[in-house]
């Protein structure tokens, strides 16, 4: 049960800022990222390749990559970011980008909202963009969103998920992560799909990326685990609520998720203390709490600093 | 994997209050406490029996218990209260509460500082009321504290754990809970020790009590499901933090837990709006957010309420 090789994406950079009216200047952005950096995630999600004027907070992807890789030569971490389209992938693969991450909705209606595109449309036009860039030699994930339900459609059947992986799969294309964009999931339907998705092939090495919308994030994280998943994508502080709505809830939190695999005894390799005093200052400079838990209480440890035991 | 049979344990009127400053008045507590009776909880549990100049939060104990009593005549919910000792035993009894609720700790430093008696003094003091108030043809649960680690001494041998239940079992005390009371629990270590203990005899009817000071609650909760435990106790709005320190995280949240046993396709028979409205009541009473999730968004519903969509 379980893989001991985790993988953390951390994406708190991206999906974890995209929804944040107040935008974080560059020099933030690079000063955030070194500290991720330093803090030993394996891929740093350094944003998306999108309209700057669609998402202002991501007007600077282009140049913190650029700027970033330029900074940190040794390929540690892998430098990921997110495309929509063949635009957005040629600016990618420009930057000198490591994983380029991109991704359909198994949801119809999610899929024509969020792309102007059917499912289809949008599958063809992904599959065409990973074959491009894997032609360019960069990595490439493949993400299914919606996965576990969608906030439009309600429950999403298993078997249109299955679908996207089967033509991914055929594509060559076997980083696969499922996304649950609504954080709909729950731990059942997670082992579930996992379970059938990892049938598909030896080859697929999967990934997982949940929103903490209803407090479900790190039980779905550790059900994910337990059907073999290996990449977890999450946002130091659970950065990617909106902050305008009474959904507090973003991303599944970096540290906490670090913090509950160390205590299951798994080598996940982050440094909590640096990722703690990062979300502390992302608290600072939006002014509020964010969702995270041990950024506030501090990891584990003995002996406590003085807080009540209960029963 | 997993037994239908849920038993929710609604201990917030205790657990949740006791460490809050504002006392919550009598009359106040009646109304929550039918509010939680109505919308389905198996088990309510209204107080301790403890000295009303230590716990002044508790001090109503005895007339909560005959007054809701006398206004719910039927044994549903089935009322329980926790004992601390044999003169607290005997005002239980007095009562007419359906469930006494009593226990030790696993570690020798918590079972010091808690109740000024080693684990052995109080195992002994527990068996004899145990078996008094079996005697009065009352219900007993008998719990084992810091089951999962310890504020004071850290990590706790599963056979410390197990030697405590040994002793229950063998006074014919089936019903046990395990009770994470400084959040130190984490899933493995929940699947290891539930396995452990259920191999100890068929009889038992494991019970879990975590708390979420880490954010590991809901994840625990599922671990010990998936290890064939029916019994969970759990706090609305997730009441039982501390309000004075960092410690954001009190109990599981009982409309959290009820929801996410709801998604997993699991009949726990609890009406969330109920227990909503109530956790919206005592985050105003309180005059701060609690840290519950859905008493804030709402369950998971379609069409969402205007809320983005992300990814």
């Amino acid at each position: 049960m379980g893989t001991n090789q985790i993988r953390i994406h951390e994406v708190g950079l991206r999906d974890g800022l995209q929804m944040e009216a107040r935008v974080v200047p560059t020099e933030s952005k690079i000063r955030w990222a070194t500290a991720l950096a330093a803090s030993g995630v394996e891929i740093l999600q350094l944003g998306s390749f999108v309209h700057p004027e669609r998402v202002p907070q991501m007007a600077d992807t282009d140049s913190l990559v650029r700027r970033f890789r330029a900074g940190s030569p040794t390929g540690r971490p892998v430098l990921s970011g997110l495309v929509l389209n063949q635009k957005g992938l040629d600016r990618a693969l420009e930057t000198g980008v490591d994983l380029v991450c991109m991704g359909v909705s198994a949801s119809e209606t999610h899929s024509l909202k969020n792309t102007r595109m059917t499912g289809d449309q949008a599958l063809e036009l992904t599959l065409a963009m990973g074959r491009r860039a894997m032609e360019a030699n960069r990595r490439v994930q493949v993400s299914i969103q919606s996965a576990f339900g969608c906030g439009y459609e309600g429950s999403v059947a298993e078997e249109r998920v299955i679908r996207i992986a089967e033509r991914y799969l055929s594509a060559g294309l076997t980083d696969i992560s499922l996304a649950d964009t609504a954080g709909h999931a729950d731990p059942r339907g997670v082992r579930s799909l996992f379970r059938a998705i990892r049938r598909l092939s030896p080859e697929i090495e999967p990934a997982c990326h949940f929103h903490d919308t209803y407090g479900l994030g790190l039980a779905n994280c550790v059900a994910a685990w337990e059907e073999g998943v290996g990449g977890f994508e999450a946002s130091f502080g659970g950065l990617g609520g909106c902050p305008f709505t009474a959904v507090a809830g973003g991303n599944v939190c970096t540290e906490d998720l670090a913090h509950l695999f160390g205590r299951m005894g798994l080598a996940v390799g982050l440094d909590l203390s640096g990722l703690i005093a990062l979300s502390r200052e992302a608290s600072e400079f939006f002014g509020r709490d964010l969702p995270g838990s041990i950024y506030k209480t501090g990891p584990i440890r003995w002996p406590p600093d003085g807080s009540a035991v209960g029963d």
